[in-house]
């Protein structure tokens, strides 16, 4: 037997079904704030990936690379804002703001683990070409309405900006080559506690009053506005932290207007992986009964598109992780999709009325029902065997009586009931969808 | 400026949408004939792809092959049908006939030219699990069904039977290891005509006598039934041959049932390059004003997934070239969607309503109605700039004026014309599309 590779899987159609509902629901809504549709090539050339400030080298060893038959070095996308970038780097014409939504599929040669593939999903909205914190609000709002849509209904978005994150380290006198190794240190403040943390940033020379400084200011707790204030206190008269509160307090009052204030908390110690982030920075969580879950990310890069050679042009966005927001899904039961497509099988009663029965297949499927008939000699007895195995609701039977009469049967599967039924009381009985 | 790599393309909104029309029409019918979706991963592994009767291992060259960090030989997938019948092996549990769609990308290492990627979509629909000659009909039945939806109306089904080839070059009595050459120059007879293939068969060493029998054979012209009745005259005895044409007889009896029957000849030049093919196999064209296009095919294929370890199981399936059909439907001007999916543009008239304007924008957006709203400080010309350019159909005024009487501005951009309506009646405006 010859598996998928490490890493991928294959989705068999009760499991697509689910998927492509999810999808088609973040679409619409990322479509009903007025994102158009990008798409992108599966690859990508190395130099775009491995560009210093987006993957830089090391980033060989985290995803595909290959070379194609006439040396050209390739690697798949491991993301869709770098690819989106050059489009808009390459695309000079391109009415600004740029909004653009865009699902599918990335590739990172990560370890596989519970939740982690080498091959998964994603889908994001950007906006491009808006300096302005309303473009921030909206997307949060954007990825935001999509969980709503999906089910979700108790959020958390963190929000946190890079300006104070630079502020902080440079109050705290961090040497500039240490800083994204504080970063990485700080954001590991939830898994290994402060203690952890603490002993980390000694390891990477960081004194421990310093320290000490650091995880009080990235640990303020309240209200939004209230720590934005204390947080201006205590890092007045540094620049970059004090651009980077005047920005959330933006974001805040827009987040007020878009009708989500009452979700956001501020959170300093959230840093986010990525390099390319420049302003404030996002994460939404959904609570279930099970569990709290990061399920989208995301935040603004104002000098992304200029590393493609563009030139700068700010830019905001925010990703969904299709991957987790289906295991949530699944788990707390929030898929409320059929098994199979087909709404009825059409039963050949016998081999004499066999074509009959793919003519009144013929007829429901000119009304818009998704039916089946046999197509394999099957008799009636298996006919039902196999509707009933596939999960199909009704079916609809052809029979010499059925023809006489111009009734056909319609039974219920699940509930055993049928019904004699004139063809166009059968298309309105399976037009309606069981809820 | 770094390019997408050669033979890959980005897809900008105003084309994504109507791509995104085309793929969406094509798997509304496909749910219509009661196939359920499928995903696969992007790549696979070698040993799959390179299989004997497959692709074999001189598919190296035509595909993209690479290694992963742990030398893992793997390819991108080239076909939708081969990953799909390593699925059905590897999952006996499924029930059959298991009949499945997928639409999505396959790559080839091509020479890039007019209408030929390296980065391809396909949409196939497949039957596994049936023997019966009603399954080659209702695949063939599916994609004329997707190609009327998407607005064709003149198709012309070529039909021929893999059976009947070997039946033919049986009765030429040419050696079994020369038969993929022969079918080869056969499929060139439309390119290089018969000329052109007497001299190919003759440098292949083909008897000059046998290759125009040969030629004669496969160039019967007239109703699909006469042709097969005065094949199997000629082919008396050829057991293979004699099998294709009944079968190819059940195929047009169906398809008569299927409504389809008008649209096929039967034409014994059609060979097909996949190696797989074991019974029927057809093509698809279109006529337009401009030409006559193959924009699909398929065929039987009994023995492939015996070949990934499964049992065999007999199966059919057809694939429609989506880079094909977009082409032809550009050029025929058969879209008929919009530059940009956002409905309408909330217009701000001045800083003091900013804030409503978003308020009304999520208003409209509850109702289902595609809007945006201005995310970058933008004064109102430039707000009402940037709606023209990206070709918005409607922009709704907000104002003091309009916050005061209650009623909203809409303006249909194209003829100018403006009305003041309550917000509801707004929403009945936007929510009718302009056909």
């Amino acid at each position: 037997m010859i598996q998928t590779p490490r890493g991928t899987r294959d989705f068999l159609p009760e499991v697509m079904i689910r998927r492509n509902w999810l999808l088609d629901t973040i679409r619409s809504v990322f479509e009903r704030f007025g994102f158009d549709p990008l798409e992108t090539p599966a690859f990508e050339s190395w130099e775009l990936l491995a560009r210093k400030g987006v993957g830089g080298e090391e980033i060989k060893n985290e995803i595909y690379y290959f070379k194609d038959k006439s040396d050209r070095e390739l690697g798949l996308r491991f993301d869709l804002t770098v690819p989106m970038a050059r489009v808009v780097a390459n695309n000079p014409q391109l009415v600004l703001p740029f909004r653009r939504y865009q699902i599918g599929r990335v590739w990172r040669y990560d370890r596989p683990g519970a939740g982690r593939y080498r091959e998964f999903w994603q889908a994001d909205v950007d906006i491009v070409g808006s300096a302005a914190m309303d473009a921030d609000a909206e997307c949060i709002t954007a990825a935001v309405a999509a969980l709503k849509e999906l089910g979700f209904r108790d959020f958390q978005v963190r929000l946190n900006s890079r300006k104070i994150l630079n502020g902080l380290v440079e109050y705290a006198k961090v040497p500039k080559e240490k800083m994204a190794d504080v970063f990485r240190s700080l954001d590991k403040l939830e898994k290994i506690g402060e203690k952890g943390v603490l002993e980390e940033l000694s390891e990477k020379g960081i004194e421990k009053k310093k320290s000490e400084e650091l995880l009080k200011l990235i640990g303020l707790k309240g209200r939004p506005e209230d720590i934005l204030k204390k947080e201006r206190e205590r890092l007045k008269g540094v620049k970059a932290a004090e651009e980077g509160i005047a920005e959330l307090e933006q974001v805040l009052r827009k987040a007020r207007v878009y009708g989500i204030d009452g979700m956001i908390t501020v959170d300093f110690s959230l840093v986010r992986g990525l390099d390319y982030y420049t302003g404030p920075i996002f994460e939404i969580s959904v609570k279930t009964k099970q569990n709290v879950g990061s399920v989208s990310g995301g935040g603004r890069y104002d000098k992304l598109i200029g590393l493609y050679g563009g030139k700068d042009l700010p830019a905001v966005g925010i990703s969904l992780g299709v991957e987790r927001l289906y295991e949530i899904m699944e788990a707390e039961g929030m898929f409320r999709v059929p098994a199979t497509l087909t709404r009825a099988f059409v039963v050949a009663v016998g081999d004499s009325v066999r074509d009959e029965a793919i003519r009144v297949a013929r007829q429901l499927r000119e009304k818009g029902i998704s039916v089946q008939s046999d197509a394999g000699g099957r008799d009636m007895r298996k006919q039902l065997e196999y509707a009933n195995r596939k999960g199909i609701p009704y079916a609809v039977f052809v029979g010499e009586k059925e023809l006489k009469s111009g009734k056909l049967v319609l039974k219920d599967m699940k509930s055993g009931k049928q019904v004699a039924l004139d063809i166009g009381s059968v298309v309105r009985r399976l037009g309606k969808t069981d809820k």
